[in-house]
């Protein structure tokens, strides 16, 4: 018996493939979620497809991003979201119903099912035993046409709670410590199965904090039990009926094992400009900040801000830190409203934004020049916030009601009695009001699909070519983020539903040349370092340099969505077989690769670099599966020629 | 006695001039304030002045238009706006208190004080008895530094309102049946003086927003009696000791009288582009919406969201609608947040947002496009809501609350029981919370002023030259607006502090050519038609060609408050003598003027078309102070000179 619940999970959705950690498996999926600035492409690629109707148990688009509207283009975006649903029988959630994660979990999840989300923290779903799993727009699309899900077996880590949080500690504590400990690609390949005595202290909304972050690590999702608490938490939300027990089994196996003593925590927070450079507060000395946010996927739960409004009460903040907040769903806000507790933290001065992901993703509430950020969201990547040198500081919703009275990261301990912060409890009666959700209707082909001037086809990528001559038109250090090559902010994630538009400002922060030597190359290839393409799970990140001629990116090692991206749009994802081959090459460096198509389907390619007329090897970390979909020349193109081929004979 | 509101107030304040109406007064200024996006040129101009601190009774500095923070700019702003208030001892109102005019009306405003506001919506102060006249952010800096504010003598209309408003029928519709009547520069020169039994089914919040939209008709301003009403309000407020009775004479004069019969009018709507362009909903047939914004410092009040909830209970938005509502302070935000009246709007699907103006200038919540907008906002021009060609209808609380659940432009009592809607009364008891404004401290030299990379130092015009030849850069019809000439919009507000960067967008939505035939001429010239600069109040619609080389414009007639940015700015204003040479002119000709100093001295300028050999007249409608001010190159010029004559003898 000995399993894992991700073990059942994936047995029960299982359709082909070898069920060994790191090798190839095949899922069903059940649910996907997509929302509006990686919906547009994920429903463009569902559109070229030709099916009539989304073939999931459901599907559901969600508008929560750039809820601001700075010119045409946001709410052409979400008129065309909004046409598709209504066309391909998807569940729409409306602007303003709130955070994709946050709504899945209380109105759509079902523990034991498997969700695919164009969001990388779509694992947020972990929380109430879903199997959630972020990935590109174009996995999505695939999903919603039937088509399973092609993951790595991932190695299975038992994270064991111990103890109990102490007031003034929370759940952004426990994965602070879990990527202080780990780092952000300490999770490459793994599931984090969390249990123990400790799940006692966390809510559903606590452990969406922490399989949420698991994104951080990089791991391929986290999960937790479908115990008492997440029963309770259905109740509430009257949904019994989708209520289903997930426990490990009690001799499960795992890949190894973690421990965490919650007792020994202590308020943390991860300094700029990564999520894992975790310190304690306490080791912080007179951090003084300028801008404080309440609020994401993360960390924006009912008692999330019960516990701010508590420690804010009838105080106001510093005159020189801005406050905002921001519920993560219209369920929350609403109780919050109810409540009174909105209006407690709006008489403390706190500026209460829409319900959305907003300031996380840069979309708003862009820090001063040089200012200090400290925010409850998931990453503190440079111009993350939308100000390229400013620095974010991420806590817990208690260190940052804490540190906007005081001006400077404060512990909470320091500001109020600690005891007032513990056994802080979800509301006894949940307000459920999904009249902000539209349903599906039936399939109507004379549906007319809303598509502003903005919205541009996606571009499809060519087959891959017998010999490839490229130039290195970037060399990068590691951990380049999916932030670096395209950033969030409103105004560049307006552009995400145009291609050519957005591969202008393609790496424009971190290497602003970027563009027109793509240009000028017309064939290159990327060098990276260790963890290319971490973070969001945003495919323009791989469409437009493909979009501007980059074949290839070999890097030391490499983020799995961004990986599974670059497959998907017919980009040969390398890995230096020998790191020192990555210091021998330079920008501008001429690579060429004989009988690529041959050598790729070895798994291993040697290029020679005719600029220093040296070879080097490569290693191709791929099933042949995702090989054939690069030959292709991505996976629109398979699917295209297969419906050729099937056309034909 | 025989005297007005207006009169009283100016002759209380009289400092030099002639009180006959058309002729220059200077008066004095008791409060003034300023808001984010016109404060920082009005800053920056008062630093230029090296006085240590402000010299009116109070000056309020209100960051309300730009909230977003799409990247560091705003917030950048800001800061140099808080260091400026704390350095030279002025009140701060931090993001998220609230706007403007309804903050001042609440919690600084005293009946019978002038106030000056870099805002053409200052004239809201008029609904508590304050002379309140809008004006360029360089007038608000002489103002602070003590100087008179120069006005022409207004004429003095008397509205006479009769009746009760009926049920669904509101502020709103009194003001757009003005705006029927008398046109967008039929206000031009007047103040309208409110009176009448009608008054008493007007709360100081329905005056507010007459008043406030008087600024749509071009007038100076708009006043209406310190009444029980009033006198009720500073109660609530617990401002008792600032209330002030203010009354005209039973036998005051008036140059017109204009009467509305309250009890006769229906829901309106001002269609697009223009807030004169009134109907009557009930005229307007199968209008479909895109979105509903209901806010802005024209209808934001309790009473006002109190009936959109009312209309909207147990309903929801309309699938095809986004409804954006923003209180208009956070003292209203918080009643309403008390009273349960937020709760019931998101539960019908309304998205809130911060309180201040956002939406009203484009600042988020753009249409799609194309799209139709109905708002309870102020002005509809082209543009002005974010997105070029979309189209804005202005129109009560009432009606946009319909308009929300149908999806089509409706009559409130189509939807509702008109009874329910009579009556609705303020709260019994405020919410009194001014934590969120910064009280001035001590003077203090060693404040250092927080001076962000996007503000620059204001650029100063040369003195006029003997001898003027310049090329038409353009020529405009009639009504062209500030928006036209620089546009609001969050993108283009973040501009404000950096004339270089706003220069670059001079006219462009309307005549995107115009910054690069600017800068080719060199020296120019803009002909205009009708109303020329009508709208807001920003004098970067003046700076900016000024800073292109801009000489003089040329019109048929010209709006109030930009002729006066244009004069504190060295730019000539000239109107044609006969409109026949309007039609003779084109762009790109070469117009000359000889002996231009001592031309304009005399009022009458003699233009030579040297491409066409003609001649033409113009005439100078400046008082001999203002001919002098253009002469000196401005303003800032003028009192620079002045201090160094001063220096020198």
């Amino acid at each position: 018996m000995n399993k894992s619940m991700t073990r059942k999970i994936i047995e029960d959705h299982y359709i082909s493939g070898n069920m060994v950690a790191g090798e190839e498996v095949a899922i069903r999926i059940d649910h996907t979620l997509t929302h509006d600035v990686t919906g547009t492409q994920a429903y463009l690629a569902f559109e070229t497809l030709g099916i009539p109707r989304v073939k999931t148990e459901k599907s559901v688009s969600y508008i929560d991003h750039n809820l601001l509207y700075t010119d045409n283009k946001n709410m052409d975006d979400h008129l065309y979201l909004q046409s598709i649903a209504k066309k391909y029988g998807l569940y729409l959630s409306r602007a303003g119903n709130g955070i994709c994660h946050i709504v899945h979990l209380e109105r759509f999840g079902i523990p034991g099912k498997t969700l695919l989300g164009s969001d990388s923290h779509t694992p947020t779903g972990g929380a109430i035993g879903m199997l959630s799993i972020g990935a590109g727009g174009m996995d999505v699309a695939m999903a919603m046409a039937g088509e399973p899900l092609y993951i790595k077996m991932p190695y299975i880590i038992n994270v064991n709670l111990k103890g109990k949080l102490r007031g003034g500690v929370s759940a952004k504590d426990i994965i602070l410590e879990m990527l202080r400990r780990i780092g952000v690609k300490g999770g490459l390949g793994k599931v984090f199965e969390y249990t123990g005595q400790g799940l006692d202290c966390l809510s559903v909304y606590d452990r969406a904090t922490i399989a949420n972050m698991g994104a951080e690590m990089g791991a391929t999702t986290s999960i937790f039990p479908s115990d008492e608490t997440v029963h309770k938490f259905f109740t509430h939300q009257k949904r019994e009926a989708d209520w289903v027990e997930l426990y490990p089994d009690k001799d499960a196996y795992y890949d190894g094992v973690i421990e965490i003593d919650l007792n020994t925590l202590e308020p943390m927070v991860a300094k700029p400009h990564m999520p894992d450079n975790v310190v304690k507060v306490s080791e912080l000395k007179d951090v003084k900040v300028n801008q404080v946010f309440i609020g994401s996927c993360t960390n924006a739960s009912y008692t999330d801000f019960v516990k701010a409004a508590k420690i804010m009460e009838n105080k106001v903040v510093h005159d020189d830190v801005s406050l905002s907040i921001a519920p993560g769903s219209r369920q929350i806000f609403s109780m919050l409203l109810r409540d009174g507790i909105i209006s407690k933290l709006v008489a403390s001065g706190a500026r209460v934004l829409e319900c959305g992901c907003g300031p996380c993703v840069g979309i708003g509430q862009a820090p001063n020049t040089g200012g200090i950020s400290l925010r409850t969201s998931n990453r503190n990547f440079r111009g993350r916030g939308g100000t390229l040198d400013a620095y974010l500081y991420l806590a817990s919703p208690e260190v940052a009601a804490a540190t906007a009275l005081t001006g400077y990261i404060t512990d909470p301990r320091d500001v109020i009695d600690s005891k007032l912060l513990e056994n802080i409890e979800e509301p006894r009666e949940y307000i459920i009001n999904d009249n902000m959700v539209i349903n599906p209707i039936e399939t109507n082909e004379n549906i007319e699909i809303i598509r502003g001037p903005n919205i541009k086809p996606m571009p499809v990528n060519d087959p891959m070519e017998e010999i490839i001559e490229a130039r290195v038109v970037a060399k990068f250090g590691d951990n380049i983020t999916t932030d670096d090559i395209i950033p969030a902010s409103a105004q560049f994630s307006a552009l995400r539903s145009n291609i050519p538009a957005i591969s202008e400002i393609t790496f424009g922060r971190i290497d602003p040349g970027f563009y027109s030597r793509a240009k000028e190359y017309k064939k290159s290839i990327i060098i990276g370092g260790e963890n290319y393409g971490q973070g969001s799970s945003r495919e323009h990140a791989a469409i437009a340099p493909m979009y501007l001629g980059v074949k290839a990116v070999i890097a030391k090692s490499m983020a799995r969505i961004h990986k599974n991206n670059l497959v998907n749009h017919g980009v040969i994802p390398l890995l230096f077989a020998d790191s020192a081959a990555y210091d021998s090459i330079e920008q501008g460096d001429c690579l060429y690769i004989e009988d690529a198509i041959s050598q790729i389907r070895t798994k291993k390619v040697k290029i020679l670099n005719k600029t220093k007329n040296t070879f080097f090897e490569t290693i191709v970390d791929l099933t042949d599966r995702e090989v054939e979909l690069i030959i292709a020349g991505g996976r629109l193109r398979f699917i295209q020629n297969k419906s050729k081929i099937n056309k034909h004979y």
